[in-house]
């Protein structure tokens, strides 16, 4: 913008124009920007900075441009340099040298921080709406399908019956952490930087907690270097946005084995899948494989920002630009696969006769045969060494342990007795009745308890 | 090891064993991973899963082991998979058939859990005493340099003059960020995991809080499932050191500049340098560049974890295995480099004449002259139009702004007055007088409520 | 789009076909998509799959879809999923039942796999412009100023002077291997992959060289699983624009630091540069500190593919729709970067009194020093600490090497003999006179060599 | 080292001395340092710049310490900073003052940049001897199984037939572009850059071409401040990998998904597999995993060096000594999992059983039936949309394709006749008779051709 190139002889090359404007970007910001500049004018007025009458012209000028930008009648000018100098120099264009006066005692850096940390607090709660939506729909299924119980797997590998319910409410855990995450670090976003100058403060006798009220902080920032040169509270939301991806990622995995015929456990609505142009039959997972992708985006922004802040010397460099594009990409990201999966999970049919057909393969009740011995006096080492050999056995034969006899099992240790036939999916589930377990009454008790979270 | 291999007919390759063997990386779990088995023995007593005097044969066996590995006799032989391997198999070998009980109601799956989490709860004490070391060393230089000014800088450019204590105290609130998100982290570490099993909790009547209590940990896990299979809470230390380690290359870069010839505004100690092999007079600011380089590779610590656990399905995969190398690495890393720089800190000498110098050079009262002239009434937008003529004028001249006459600021501006004359160094910094600003007393009280945080 | 969900009862989900739908991002290949098109079209009716008459009406509405983009009158409507579908759909819509048959032979898979393959390749030779135009930037700069010595450095501390030629030939040749890669990936990338069809070939007698002929491919995919599932081309592009940022950051780094007033080497042009909204005096080096930020997010970029491609079975998953969004970043950021910096270098005006200033600062002679021992007979090492106290000695008495007289040399050794005080800068550069040293004659040499590459 | 530190009036400070030594890591050097050391002193005595004699006791010292090291009796002493001092201390111990003359007319700059020049070339090869062991081992089991059909999948749904032989054969050819990806590297590493001395080159008349080729470079560097100050060339290696590893997970994925009892389609040798410590039926595909993970740790150390070169200044920074520790794990990690995946999958055993099972659910057809009324007359379009409902209904009637009789067929289409039903896996796998598809001579043919490649 031409005035602020004041010092210069020359207007900035066209490329580079274009390659050093954030407008584009950060024109999203608008409704922070306008609001922090309708606070600050304000707080110029009641510390007689700037006279009551000039504030009174300035907000209605600001509220004015912020309709223009709802109404799509505001006009971003590509010479513009950034969303601050498009509304200033839009300002001063409706209401006159008045508006050259809100920029005093204030500068784009700490204009900026402040902009960012109030869309962070609205992305931030929005984010936890997203979980919380998330956390009901998986809370819903596995309350819908309480009695269910599936091969539970290590190493894609079925290794001991579980609760389907048990196995949901591992994800509502790793969401309830997520969200945790979120509102830890809310507390180094809700500070306000305004008041921080270029990097010094400014030289006005300004209220600083004038302005933080009025925008709803709690806090003001404590130095202002600091306030203007830092992006840590960006890059936390990044970390805290790519660990909720890693989860939403393992859950994707899972809906993609399981919508496999190989697996067939469940059955997605159509709405949440796609078809193929060539092969007709298809139906393909495609909201959870586009969600697992997506989670190696939120990670390249993460590391994107990281590698930008690192090795800069204080106070603001230009790099730091460089923050929005990546943050925008990932709130948006991790908050529209949030609203989807809950309706994906939402419309998921579990295929109940698929499920127990799997239950019979494998051999994941040997773990209870073993504890079976360790009960009748072997050493817990040495049952895992009989039982692994005995189900050597029933590979050879063909046999799963169940169609195996009490002679059979004899021959492998006399501690065997007929009540090991006995040993059922059931009894499995049941046996596992401590804090966490999936037996039945366990996983109820932490139905209730998920309930309470998510009201 | 042989009796994991019980249904196997073949050992492993041994490239193959070389290949999945964790031992090497995870024998430094050995403290973690006795202690967990001590409180697992007595718990299985106290529910007499075990006999007393079985636990404490057990219970005297580990120790025993542990006194063997302190003293370097023991022998971490590499066909043990891991630590866990490596140490149950020692304890049969002294206390026989005994020993073979101690896995009773336990998998390796939540035992390296535990593991990992002991780990964490130190490191994380660790590194908050590294940074509370280095935030003192940051707060001494700032009280002994109190007086000093230095330019800030934005873009490395010279921007306005701040107290070298101001800047320097930046850091001491960055790092007061990093000790707090370290603190939060804690709550999602301190749950004990041990009872999850293999991945569904186990079948005997186990008492997980008697173990919790034993070991320090405030709760227990909620989902057996959830226990076994995340890694989130490592992830979060990842990213919050790479957080950490970003605010220390910042620093770093800042010395690397400030001990540059061109700067020259700080010395360190010898026993922070370097010199160089081939040019006698060389002493390079060496722990400092490492340092910066460091946070790279803290940084792909994070990065490898984050993509490990993408796309997982529950529960334990081998995959997880990967998390420790990365994750040992950085916290050595970030805590060997919070401890030497807080010596390398205590070291600086500042060389008050440079800096002088440099306070000299540019134009850095230039925000101050229009800000002035908004006090005589002149809207700030306009000020700074008319300082950067100003600034144009004098650069063409080759003068200071100190340089000029009134005469001079008056071709720009009828409300120059003779007092703008005195604007200086000293007359900038105290009118920055607002929470977060330079001004001498600002600082002082910033000083003053830093040393209450470090004691 | 309703003709590919044939299959299914239910439309998309809105939310969800917004989040499936790739069409914001690939409508970019428009271009390539129809050049494809209108290949396989006429290949269908030379193999009389097609008649002539139906390709030449498929032909001709593709055309004129292709002119209705170019004139901003096509409309991409949100339903459609992606680039294909839309211009198939709207040439249904033109020219009727024909365009049915265009998908004839032909999966998505294949024809995406075509698509970026064929923006791939433009974009390298875009990009190999791109460094072209940089290397000659950087060429001129240092025919210009061929006779300047700079001081070399290392850590940021004075070395050994250098010809500010010799160091701008340092990027020249970077640049070349980066060039170099750019080729070399080229022939991973000239392949044909249309009539690998969803993942395994197509059922009709297609001519796939004739294909490849007509869009000016070298060669025909030789499987056709790989040819769909596989993305390394687009990472080897990704990992080649990260390597050339790398490149360009460091000369960002050194133009920040040259721009600096502490180091004051030289001054770009206005155009290059943006002021500050508070401090008048403020010309920051915006470009080159924008590029070093930009760096960061084509690392993000690169992270964010190898992470998507992680752990996929084959073929086509959909998590490699992904794939576009930072490619297409990366492309773009790479080579408008390229092109601003040769503008941008093109206006770099050097300083050469700041230039000489420095160079009589610090002890960049002192390696000469110790070589003037060895060819008076002294063992290196034992040199190198002759000359290191020599220095010390320097620095207590706070004179430079030059200002030493020749007793206090033979303080240190009784080799030292007068002409040890003609060593001077010249003669320093002079001495270095092998291939890749920065003697005139080597550096002349150099240049010429360079100019041959530029042309 | 004392002698590095001749300027200096303290030594290095305990920890800093540990941070900044690279000793622990590149002592794995030494056999590049000591070849690069012995071909720089016979150059020395060649170019008369020492006697001969003395190039002869420095050589036998060199050659005694090589040995010293192989046979484990050589002391790596802590305080040493990296191995070029280590080397040259114990040389001058050894032959005393003539030792001192080896560091002549070069620098430790030039000396690390040989040597990992040295080691690259050495990786490179070996990497390669890798891949071509694994495309035998992938090319012999398509060979030993070349009748076998699998379904081929897109987003894990079955999708057309192929061979089992097409799929591993894509894996052969994602191979081959790895192989020549490093041989195209291979040009930019094999550059001597002895003779750059610091970075300035050496004032010595020294003969670089001797040195060349006495180590086996093809040529020499160019520019002195480049060769010592880039590691573009260990970045491609890495990037390289990076590559190479993400196929190498895709095919781990595919392993896990095939051993799981889901799938059943492979067994592989207990060898490469593990057992769990309480699960005694478990048989788990730990090298398929590990190597899944390990990708992430090959991507993290890209991402480490990436990040500690951005933005650094010419010529050598100490960061740059952080790029060993991840450079190492990278060869390390790639070479390893190259020959053990070369094992597992030469002792994969194919479950045709299983496979045969797999082949009938589905409608893997489903194309070749559309493709058969196009052949009839439909557009492709139209025929594909008569096939998704023809799907819908099989599926409703709980019927496969071969399942329903003709009169079924003909409600959706007139077009369909008695030869519908002649529609088989084999009819579609012979239809795609085209160069890359999956037509039994098709990839009879390709088998051929692999072979030519691996002799």
């Amino acid at each position: 913008m031409s005035n602020i190139r004041g010092r210069f002889s020359k207007p900035a090359d066209k490329l580079a124009g274009q390659y050093t404007t954030s407008l584009p970007v950060d024109q999203r910001l608008y409704k922070q920007d306008i609001a922090g500049s309708i606070a600050h004018a304000r707080m110029l007025a009641k510390q007689r900075i700037i006279t009551q009458t000039d504030a009174r012209k300035i907000v209605d000028g600001l509220l004015a441009i912020q309709k223009e930008i709802e109404l799509g009648k505001f006009q971003f000018k590509p010479e513009m340099e950034d969303i601050h100098m498009a509304v200033e120099s839009r300002l001063i264009e409706k209401i006159g040298e008045v508006g050259r006066k809100l920029h005093t005692a204030r500068s784009r850096n700490d204009q900026i921080a402040l902009d960012i940390r109030l869309f962070t607090k609205e992305a931030i709660a929005e984010t936890q709406k997203g979980i919380r939506a998330l956390q009901k729909a998986m809370l819903e299924m596995a309350e819908k399908n309480r009695a269910v119980v599936i091969p539970g797997y290590t190493h894609v590998q079925a290794a001991q019956p579980v609760l389907l319910a048990h196995h949901l409410l591992a994800y509502f855990d790793m969401l309830q952490r997520d969200f945790e995450r979120f509102n830890d670090s809310l507390k180094r976003v809700d500070v306000m930087p305004l008041g921080s100058g270029a990097l010094a403060g400014v030289t006005y006798k300004i209220d600083r907690e004038f302005v933080a009220k009025a925008l709803g902080f709690s806090k003001v920032s404590k130095n202002s270097m600091d306030a203007v040169s830092d992006r840590d509270f960006i890059i936390e939301y990044e970390a805290n946005a790519a660990i909720t991806m890693m989860h939403l990622s393992r859950l994707a995995e899972e809906l993609v084995l399981w919508l496999s015929v190989e697996f067939g456990y469940i059955e997605i609505d159509d709405a949440y899948a796609t078809g193929s142009s060539i092969m007709p039959q298809k139906k393909n997972p495609d909201v959870a494989e586009l969600a697992r992708g997506k989670t190696g985006r939120v990670y390249g922004n993460l590391m994107a920002l990281l590698t930008i802040m690192k090795g800069l010397p204080l106070a603001y460099n230009s790099d730091m630009q460089e923050d929005k594009p990546g943050y925008f990409d990932t709130v948006d990201t991790l908050q529209t696969t949030l609203t989807i999966f809950a309706g994906m999970i939402k419309s998921v049919k579990v295929n109940k006769a698929n499920i127990q057909r799997a239950l019979g393969r494998g051999y994941i009740l040997a773990t209870d045969v073993a504890d079976y011995l360790v009960k009748k006096g072997a050493a817990f080492r040495t049952a895992h060494e009989i039982v692994g050999k005995l189900v050597n056995y029933a590979v050879s034969k063909g046999k799963t342990l169940a169609e195996l006899d009490i002679k059979e099992y004899q021959q492998f240790s006399p501690l065997f007795k007929a009540d090991v036939l006995k040993i059922t999916i059931e009894s499995a589930l049941a046996a596992r009745d401590i804090t966490g377990g999936t037996a039945p009454n366990q996983v109820a008790r932490a139905l209730v308890a998920a309930r309470k979270i998510v009201v």
